[in-house]
């Protein structure tokens, strides 16, 4: 299948390789060309536009930062939708906000063409590693088109439902309960460490029973360690993901106490110096600080 | 091994049955001398008052309701206290507060006997099929002595530390984690009801990839049925556990922001009608309530 | 002087009757005409277009309901920066975001064009009986011609700084403490009504001592009685206010936990019926439900 | 009148010295004997305990600093109720909780005592200069012989209703909205302080105009001047009433949102070094410090 990936950052990058890997043709964009040339070394056609990538492929990945530069790539000048076939999907897995993601299958939709949300969960070494998981949603034809394809580039990828925005909000609610769960670890931990106890042994204690979820052991690890660098989910994005589903909240009419407690502790932690170069697990510098407890 | 146990409700009842079935000799009361009947059925010696269940026994388990009842059955009147050998351990099992173990421990110690607290995490089910968690913390001999015997009864049993509050603290904490991930899968399933896309399929997505923790999974799928019924972990005693958690954090001076708000969530779902006979599940109510959906 | 108005719901229609009593010509629009008969009557001049009303004017008074009717009557076609003559201002009463107000302003500097804003405190009947506070922010020349106008109109006309947005963050501000001056009451009564002490006592015992501001005052008696309609400063326009300060607080770095907590209950209140027929007292309905209690 | 004053601190001493300066007879004590000396001078008689004390007069007030010591100075050996007479009255001016309250009016009634609560509002300086405000809740009878003493040492004395508890609810509710404005003035600050606007200007201007209560004022210029030092209420002092009101809305089943984050904003100026020597404005130090600003 003749294939396109617009945005190769760290995550789109190692997405990409891996469907070169699988045997599929590649057509390439970045804004920052020089991030496209790996992928050129490795196989893959570097187009000049996201229109020219688009007009060669069946399927059209996009993974850019956010709403601003999807929205760019997309209805920009040159971009895909100037060159989508009509017979072609464009598959966005970026975390965009569920208004943003309406709007992009409305207007996909009124030029006669398709889209599917397909947002992951997983960090870059997982993407790498082909064991991110997929959360897709659109029509249901789209969805048997791609998720063969989504399989090869994750561990599980799974249909939400018809409309491209619910895979979002699944994405947007998993990460909610992701950063609830730091939020936690991180005033457990102060608590542990302000007692005396171990944090360590705390989190050793608690992770390796009843709280065996990855994540909680990933971040349970770095928490009591602080080990808040280098960014595994860089603390902004994760931030930028709260703001969306606090949105998301605000348009559908549902308190989310829980993502509001913590919208105020992504600010605190920025503030202290928490920025891009910081994991998630950054966030414990606001309980830590507030327990009196110094950050090292 | 002479065993005594105190306090025969669901949970201490459990237990003993499988101390029992173990092969080890055991001398059990309860206040309500009736749940004493099938223990005596299966072979244990009915004892009249603590003092005396404690007077026979190497090692003296408590599992009761809270503080006060503890305190009750260990120095009141024909108390543990009043019959516990010089080289027995009383091992209290029950979710007590970190400055109520303490003040156990420093009694017991000025008496001079011993004392090791063992909260454990797991539902009444889970503590007749020996599937339990066990933090144990006390001087390292009477750890030796108690270990074994926990993982009689549990999955497993670990030795958090040298003083005894320090396994209460760690209990603490785990229930914290456990009502933050309740209150954030009920906001969770909110959205999702509010926003028309199926909350079991939105559990079901998340808890099959990332959020693998089988309290991730029971929880999530309670609320997304909004089955509140029966209390496998009854919300009045989560109540008191994070009441107990805020009091410890207030005696250490950590803030503890996910606690207080769901502090708060708690009296809202009591007064919504949540009591003893529902699940700590039913704490997203107040979530369902405040998004303007019906809880059934 | 001449001036225009535009923008006459109950607000601006008050503020501009009151300009023309006081000898003033005035031009005005609204984009529903109906709302200008009465103005017309009294004297004014009808414009049939915001530009119309701007080309005969010194000052333009706007008091339009959100960033997006501002954005529409300002910049859009045959708007008000269509028609404002050089050396005449445009004074933006609006409760409008910190950003909204920059780019208003770098849009009109961008044209040559002068801008003032100047939000009020005070309800219609405030603004009928010229009690309302006015906050002046802009060029220290502009304001030198306004503020005189500004105190015809209200009890008192202050400037704030020379940076039109400063003005918007004072009455951002405002409104913060006003709404976590009523959730607290709001939580006030709810404790006094189920512990059967008499709200409207307590309310009456503590503004008639302490907490003497009139804004206790009303909406703590309002509060106590329960009396959440008809709409003094509607709920969703204050629920509008909290959104524009956490916007502010977002892009200055600012936690604001309790602009975050009446977030929510704003969307408990909406979800549980309250709407623009509400009073902002209406948010204690969120208090009073949580503690079980019937909200009439 | 025969008088008796038990509980000679900063308010305890400036209210005695004022009832003495009216012309009753005054019987004092105080733990630390030395405190008694300039009433002594000033012509009080210094009794040897707080039953001798009482044994002298008609009325007994008490204004000791928490619950521990009220009910030392009362039912401790030779405390107040040792030796008040059935036909006396005892007055406690104390912030205590609702459940201490109810306690030490179940305690006097069983022995036939009179028991008031008269919480006041209003710090040393206040009880000075006689312009405390005070809450008195009891029976009838009691109330209508303390009421004109109570207005000699304070502006106000209201009643509140026929149970003592009463009184220090509304005391408590009181204390709520105040550190509930304090916090809100915070935030406020912080938020000014960071875009740049003079937060003594924005202070100036709210409570210039709307936000005209006292206390507005006097916290208001206090947190924009970052004037912490020295103590006028305690903030130590504060935070335990936060903490006995969340203890009465635990009890009577109502949530308080608000109370409960300002109880962790207390715990966190605790942690950054806000002891009994700072006042209760140093709780902006906190949201000064979650926007990255330095506290002076």
């Amino acid at each position: 299948m003749q294939l396109a990936f617009v945005g190769l950052g760290a995550m789109g990058s190692a997405i990409a390789h891996n469907l070169l890997a699988s045997g599929h043709a590649l057509h390439v964009f970045n804004r920052h060309a020089a991030k496209a040339e790996p992928l050129r070394a490795a196989g893959a056609t570097v187009a000049t536009s996201p229109a020219e990538a688009a007009r060669a492929a069946d399927v059209v990945f996009t993974m850019v930062a956010d709403d601003a530069a999807l929205k760019a790539v997309t209805f920009g000048e040159q971009g895909i939708a100037a060159g989508l076939r009509p017979d072609a999907v464009h598959v966005c897995m970026s975390t965009i906000g569920v208004a943003a993601a309406r709007e992009l299958a409305r207007q996909h939709a009124s030029a006669g063409q398709h889209y599917v949300s397909a947002p992951v969960f997983g960090r870059p070494d997982a993407a790498a590693a082909r064991k991110l998981h997929v959360m897709a949603a659109g029509a249901d034809a789209d969805l048997q088109k791609i998720l063969p394809l989504l399989r090869e580039v994750g561990q599980s990828a799974n249909a939400v439902g018809p409309d491209p925005w619910q895979a979002n909000l699944v994405k947007l609610i998993g990460n909610m309960l992701l950063v609830s769960m730091v939020e936690t670890l991180g005033e457990a931990c102060a608590m542990a460490e302000k007692t005396g106890v171990s944090p360590a042994k705390v989190v050793e204690l608690l992770t390796g029973t009843l709280f065996t979820a990855p994540p909680y052991q990933a971040y349970g690890a770095a928490i009591a360690a602080k080990r808040f660098q280098p960014a595994g989910f860089a603390l902004p994005l994760a931030q930028k993901d709260i703001r969306l589903m606090l949105a998301a909240g605000e348009e559908a009419g549902v308190a989310l106490p829980i993502a509001s407690l913590v919208r105020d502790r992504f600010l605190a932690a920025r503030a202290a110096g928490a920025d891009a170069n910081h994991d998630l697990a950054a966030l414990a510098l606001v309980a830590l600080s507030e327990a009196g407890l110094k950050d090292r």
